[in-house]
């Protein structure tokens, strides 16, 4: 029997996410995106198709430059307007049962007590659904609408990274006892003040006294994914994450990429299994390929070159915008920005020589095209590379979403490769068929200062200080 | 005809929020505030009963000590544990049309560029109900929890509360032109650039670059309210808010605080009928007298005196603790707390003696208890003191707003004090019967200086610099 792949829904509260130009198409949501309705909607129909969890993205600010300003993603609707993530959520829980909630917040963007309560209080409210995706943010932009001057350098940021996580982890771990809760009405006790604790957390970065004001929500800590693939990044990963997302360009990159997470894994106490790979993946679905083609092109005469380098170009740091179209690479004269388009270009499993053709290529490397087995086929080629299920990425919002549910699910459900039912449980529970708590041998379990279970393994001195 | 008063719902995401010990009574939701139904349920009851919005009071730590300690708190589920309250509104949002949303949110609690990003959110999806709370956060540990070593001085936190609202002015009208969003699919421009602008703030304690991330919402700023009653919190209500809360303790003390600020924010340039007023009060309704007074007794019994001691004396920063209850406030060492209680027991419409007596006195001060047509003979007199409208504090939840809906809105409807259908437009319309954003003569709109209409009036430097 082949192990089921999970599948999560990668949106984003703004104009337009990932395939840029799409936002003009006549069959696409992506205009009502200030519309509760079209996210409860989605939200619904994703819970009808059994797909594990809903992932909102965000960032807080513009990316770099492109063409020497940021007018082209204005223009674009490229991620500005954007809105915030993690207010949808309520109504999102209110009007699905299963469904994973899972949003992105930066380290940078609130502070980590604040943060916290913010979670644990939609954890409460969905009843145990809820995945925190964590970033550091790495535009200018959003470093300078919070006070900095400009970008905190990568491996500083993950420093800071390692701190909130402390300070998180000991509010929703260690500052309640299990059993401090008591709703004792008859003796008027609500909660056991013996068994609620101040964090006085000290640090580099922050103080923060405490207690959690919020009580134990179901699963204490969210779920953790994270989405870095830099070596800070991938160590960040390997001690926190339990679900890391991958824009790998094939399996085989995938594999190399999941192979060297899960053994920085295993040499943090952690267990391969107890990270999950999500690859980002998007598809277009015909009853016959030519169909599936079909479709395909009508999709790309929709898809903005300019919206597709700038993003790429902002998220990498280097301005693809003043590069004619029709150079080749092998011609240009800056060796970092000839390095990234050749990487893209080679990673490809399509062949571009210019750069405009590199651009069309960045909407195609990660999308599957053909009929429903076909597509199948090409999961078990995933699945087979250690990847443990798809982040799909849409073209149109929900059509795409809409054509996998009714064309490809019921094929990988025929195949075992996708779920009929959901499990019970918290989401931690539902994908790991395990507790709705982090694991034992998770670094954040070590914050249970509380916990005389641990009391032998007190030496180990990882989170004892701030 | 009489002037319609305004009806507004105070609870907070806890179990014990004002009428402590009440959360024991065995027919109030107070332990399960956990859950969202909880939630869903009451916003559908107040829209029913035509209450023009739910507020959600808030606050970021623990009250001061109460016998040396936060024992008490946590016992009595006093305002701990406690819930983010902003992650509530999509869902009220969802299941209602009309309900103004109000939520209180700190300015140490959360940075400007974030916290407008998520009101701008909440406002685009309940299409224009956000009300903001403005509050400084009184408590220390508050301030404690977000990295300060102790509470800041009173009229420093209002001059800090200045600079938290010329950020958030400049991201809300400043930073987006009235059409700047085209959402042209023809030429594939979702907005125009030229009509997007950075803010550049570069202030004392905030530096914010911009542009703001959301496109204008139905309202830009959300209607704001505040509950200060210091000169301090006076002066700021008179410049920036639209709603006032107050807890006067009879109709003359309201009616002076009322003329103070409306004369407070003439010499700002607003028109007196510019700010709102909403009395904290809460009702027992009975058939007749008899039965009201029976149902108070009841309440009554439920009521903790520890709890009642522990707010009071927690948020005026004097722990009423250790003090005997039958101990004569005459002959109390301290002045100070023997100012407060005195003061109490002096505002309230009935007189006590001794410390204890006082504690029930604190919970009976805002009462009103009596038939339908006693309740709607006292909202006149409130009403004639030039207050607009009530803020509903709830002895037990939703119980005091369904008696209120089904037995006091009739009456009073029936006197042309209460509406019988909702208005349209965002909450601003709905109140003030005018357009959806702050008016011309409020120092928010100073902001928009895209907006060539105000080029005549660039002299008044308010607003002008960060």
């Amino acid at each position: 029997m082949a192990r089921r792949l999970i599948f999560c829904a990668f949106t984003m509260n703004t104009v337009s996410h990932i395939y840029h130009g799409l936002w003009r198409h006549p069959r696409t949501r992506q205009l009502e995106y200030t519309d509760l309705d079209t996210w409860v909607d989605l939200a619904k129909l994703l819970e009808r198709g059994r797909f594990d969890a809903i992932f909102l993205a965000d960032i807080i600010g513009l990316y770099g430059d492109y063409r020497g300003g940021w007018e082209t993603f204005v223009r674009e609707g490229l991620q500005i307007p954007s809105n915030d993530p993690s207010v949808l959520i309520s109504a999102l829980a209110h009007v699905t049962e299963h469904l994973g909630l899972a949003f992105t917040s930066s380290i940078i963007q609130e502070h980590p007590f604040n943060f916290a309560r913010r979670v644990s209080t939609l954890d409460h409210l969905s009843k145990g659904r809820i995945c925190w995706n964590i970033v550091t943010s790495p535009v200018a932009n959003g470093a300078r609408n919070f006070g900095f001057d400009d970008l905190t350098e990568h491996y500083e940021r993950y420093r800071w990274a390692q701190e909130y996580m402390q300070v998180v982890y000991k509010l929703w771990e260690g500052s309640w006892e299990d059993d401090a809760v008591l709703r004792d009405v008859k003796n008027g006790i609500h909660a056991d003040p013996a068994k609620v604790h101040k964090i006085n957390h000290r640090g580099e970065r922050y103080c923060v006294e405490g207690p959690h004001l919020p009580a134990p929500s179901p699963q204490r800590t969210p779920l953790l994914a994270q989405a870095g693939s830099s070596p800070a990044g991938r160590d960040f990963a390997a001690l926190h994450a339990e679900v890391q997302f991958l824009i790998a360009a094939n399996p085989k990159i995938a594999k190399a990429q999941i192979e060297d997470v899960r053994s920085r894994a295993v040499a943090y106490g952690r267990r391969p299994e107890d990270v999950l790979f999500l690859q980002g993946l998007s598809f277009i679905v015909g009853s016959t390929e030519d169909e599936a083609r079909r479709k395909e092109r009508e999709i790309d005469e929709y898809m903005s070159t300019d919206g597709m380098l700038a993003h790429i170009g902002g998220a990498i740091g280097i301005d693809l915008g003043n590069i004619p179209w029709d150079q080749p690479i092998g011609d240009m004269q800056t060796e970092g920005v000839r390095g990234v388009l050749r990487a893209v270009a080679e990673s490809s499993e399509r062949r571009g020589r210019t750069v405009g053709d590199i651009a069309r290529l960045l909407g195609k490397t990660t999308r599957i095209v053909g009929t429903p087995e076909q597509i199948a086929d090409r999961l078990q080629d995933w699945a087979a590379a250690g990847v443990d299920g798809v982040n799909l990425m849409y073209s149109t919002t929900p059509g795409t979403f809409v054509d996998f549910i009714n064309y490809v699910a019921p094929v990988l459900q025929g195949r075992g490769l996708m779920q009929r039912e959901y499990s019970p449980g918290t989401l931690r529970e539902k994908l790991f068929g395990a507790g709705p708590y982090l694991p034992e041998r998770h670094v954040g379990r070590s914050y249970r200062y509380w916990d005389s279970r641990r009391a032998g393994r007190e030496s180990d001195s990882k989170g004892k200080n701030g």
